[in-house]
């Protein structure tokens, strides 16, 4: 990963790990299910602009250096199964 | 796109068509609301396998040729703003 | 389900057979995947409009029904399959 | 919320935290950045599974009370909301 890359990654994952400890809260302190849930959305946007991130620098570094390689069915295949598991 | 993808999407296609037309009847039929919710979950999941096959068939054709041509940043562009719209 | 609801859903189900309709189009003239992609996308978020209006009915008449009648586990457990289907 | 729920909500909120917490292992040791998304998209399988938990709750308490008091409209209006968050 490209230094920038990671350093963007990590500040994005330390706000989500700050997200979940105030869902912790949340649930010590009762609060509506509700409210509790629309946190946990939240944090899922999170995760996936994080993976955004991930996949950007991915597609910049190992996609395009297998491509050039002749490595085309390898990253393809990589990606094919991280969308598939994306979409679940 | 290659013949064999078409082809393959077309078929895919003709099955989506169908399921929507079975939902059709479901709701003139006046059947239960969580019988017919479940069908169109169905219909999204079979959209979604058609993806796989577009998408399949763009990796293995544009974007290998754009990354052979020094296209890297047009090609990864849509990438990501296929990956960004298909997670919403 | 309610005439208006069903009216509603009848039409937002035309629009989205007249949505695939277009795709399929788009395959036949052979235009840019990526572009396809994007309509089938869209198409997947009509779908989830039109469960937002099923859902909408069913849980104004067969939820609020179903607990009035004591019946809340039948009805509970099949919101909480639509929740966990609807997610995949 | 029910203290066995709470109980139950809280520990796969553990799990979900040292989940990430392997996941910044992984990035501060420079693993493959497909392997990296591939345990991001578990996570949000876990908290997924922690919204069923959060929301199975809900349902039993808060909503078949509020349809019981009458203020249906205001319990199923959330339930909307919450369904086209999760779907975003």
């Amino acid at each position: 990963m490209q230094p920038t890359t990671r350093q963007e990654v990590l500040k994005r994952l330390s706000y989500i790990e700050g997200h979940l400890a105030g869902i912790r809260r949340m649930i010590d302190e009762d609060k509506y299910c509700v409210d509790i849930l629309k946190q946990t959305y939240a944090v899922r946007r999170a995760i996936e602009k994080m993976e955004m991130l991930l996949l950007d620098g991915h597609l910049h570094t190992c996609v395009v250096e297998g491509v050039r390689d002749g490595r085309d069915e390898q990253v393809i295949g990589e990606l094919l199964e991280l969308y598939e598991l994306a979409n679940r």
